[in-house]
């Protein structure tokens, strides 16, 4: 793998589109005019972001003759909501934004989320391109078109399927990145091993020294391998209707530590490292893994720097919890887990003893 | 024009579906279960329709098997908004509504628009089904997938393109809507006539006495007549690219009139038939329409108890308001108008001054 812009695309039919990845992506605005259509934009952005990106993107697009402005969100999950969101609809119908507007997402997970879910619903949809700066977002949030905001009910439990135009991540942001935002963007990478990609789960095994170092080159690696897994996923099922689920892998036991503790408390990264642990544990109930394969998941999410051990909650609480989820059917809890290390599957043969076994064997 | 059920098709490939239409239908649960996939729905409703029609729809569900809930929001155009859609997401999260779940909207334009947008984004989108209780809402809102609620800075803001399974139109349901909606429904039915169908326009003069006095085959005829031409359109440019952007015709100078005087001061159809006279007025000053064009058309709104001049709120006002609208491109008023009775065009050609004059011989 070299040093130039990777490209990848997510095969989507009439709503393909490129993910570029590379470092110092930022300072060369010719991608980003690419993958706008008309010169009008408005770039979605955080507290945190902004001092850090917000002017050099700015100034790469008004030198291209964008007319271009920008809305400042607060950062963090806890802003993930309707009111948060109607700021950039305010802001939006201030600037009077047409329907050939460009949204620009700035940020991470949650910029991401909500400018897409804004870029889908505004005026019935305008383009919109992701430019994410955090690790969880490289790989993941930012591939595949999940927009969405929080119910105080649920996570996530508003939004659309609402594709990009071009996805742009730039490595070097990585670097103004804290640990723990890092280490939490690992769970999502180490997750494309565990459910489909045994070598880059091995792979992963060898080199996460140099990903905790920040090498820049086993950065792009990581990435281009997780966006390549996520790209063939979305492209196979684009609305989930069945493989794209295995992507949610410890994701319906961490949504539960998420919500349980009130979102932000935990990084969702985090929880998800915690819920990976439980669905690991549960697919050795069911005897899917032996106690080594869970031990070997487990040593590598503790390299990493990540919680194996779920938040103390009560078993009552996380299937309750879990019931909200959007992966139940027919009132069945359907679980990703593991049939083997490098191989998910979706199942509902879990009975609620075993998932309250596998929750209490894990702290939960 | 039989006594049947009548049922037209939507082409839009693997979102294709039936628009149902006669007298009845109510009373034959059938339809409705054939349009249901999982037997779980969630019916939404308001206070108007609900003593009406809500027990009759529950009860031919429950005893097909369906386990079905409703949601009952306060009617009119004023609720159209964040919070009284936020209460249909409560009330799926606490009933636990899964994706397989139905939505089923019961009642007017309101209803539909509202509950339609609940359904593309609650779980980033579960079915839907529209039962249309109004005029207005057989013959347009609940065919084409058109969702949306209205915000401060603008009517219909917020939304998505998102089809139901099914649109279910009981010509019966008619009898119990009050006049003035009646006749605000006409609006929409002429302006097929305008845009596209001069047949049709020639059929509606020959036969407006006869749907003012609601005789169940001609408002079936119209309905019908109607559905087709928008199933037409809607085939043709799903997401409004271009030609659908015809059946807005008078629905610019209108929804300044509707947003002028807020939401619900006058019925949408009673704005759009003002908004199609300015509209006309203005074809007529860009050479296109006779004066006897326009006095025709005059005619037959008045026939039809709607209003022909426009709310007094200054040429300035308007052009303001109009501004804000969706069909706004590169900061340019792009507006249907009519070449002739039966052929609309998109516009940029009318100048300010053009449009002012159209607002001001129309009493805006």
């Amino acid at each position: 793998m070299g040093e130039a812009v990777r490209v990848l695309d997510v095969a989507l039919g009439e709503r393909s589109y490129p993910i570029c990845i590379g470092s110092g992506l930022l300072d060369e605005p010719s991608h980003l005019i690419r993958g706008l259509g008309r010169k009008r934009a408005v770039v979605v952005t955080n507290e945190t972001v902004a001092p850090l990106y917000l002017e050099r993107v700015l100034a790469g697009l008004r030198a291209n003759g964008v007319e271009v402005s920008e809305v400042v969100l607060p950062d963090g999950e806890a802003y993930k909501d309707w009111p948060t969101l109607n700021r950039i609809f305010d802001a939006l119908l201030a600037k009077m934004a047409e329907r050939s507007t460009t949204l620009i997402a700035l940020g991470g997970g949650v910029v991401g989320d909500m400018t897409g879910f804004a870029a889908a619903t505004y005026q019935r949809g305008v383009p919109f391109i992701q430019i994410p700066t955090t690790l969880l977002s490289q790989v993941d949030s930012s591939v595949g078109g999940k927009t969405a905001i929080n119910h105080p009910l649920g996570k996530n439990m508003i939004g659309a399927f609402y594709q990009p135009k071009l996805v742009l991540a730039d490595i070097s942001t990585l670097n103004s990145l804290p640990d723990r935002e890092l280490k939490a963007g690992l769970a999502e990478v180490i997750k494309y091993g565990l459910i489909r990609d045994l070598p880059f789960f091995e792979w992963l095994e060898g080199n996460l020294d140099r990903l905790l170092a920040r090498e820049p080159e086993a950065l792009a690696d990581a990435v281009e391998r997780s966006c390549r897994n996520k790209a063939e996923v979305v492209a196979a099922d684009e609305t989930e209707q069945g493989e794209r689920a295995t992507l949610n892998l410890g994701h319906t036991f961490g949504h539960a530590i998420e919500t349980g503790l009130g979102y932000g408390v935990w990084l969702h990264g985090e929880a998800v490292a915690a819920g990976t642990i439980m669905a690991a544990e549960l697919s050795r109930i069911l005897g899917w893994l032996t106690e080594d394969d869970v031990a070997r998941i487990q040593r590598l999410f503790v390299r990493a720097g990540l919680p194996v051990r779920g938040a103390p909650l009560g078993a009552d609480r996380y299937l309750s919890l879990m019931r909200h989820d959007k992966k139940v059917a027919d009132g069945q809890l359907r679980l990703v887990l593991l049939k083997a290390i490098g191989r998910a599957t979706i199942s509902a043969e879990a009975d609620e003893a075993q998932i309250r076994a596998a929750i209490e064997r894990c702290g939960g």
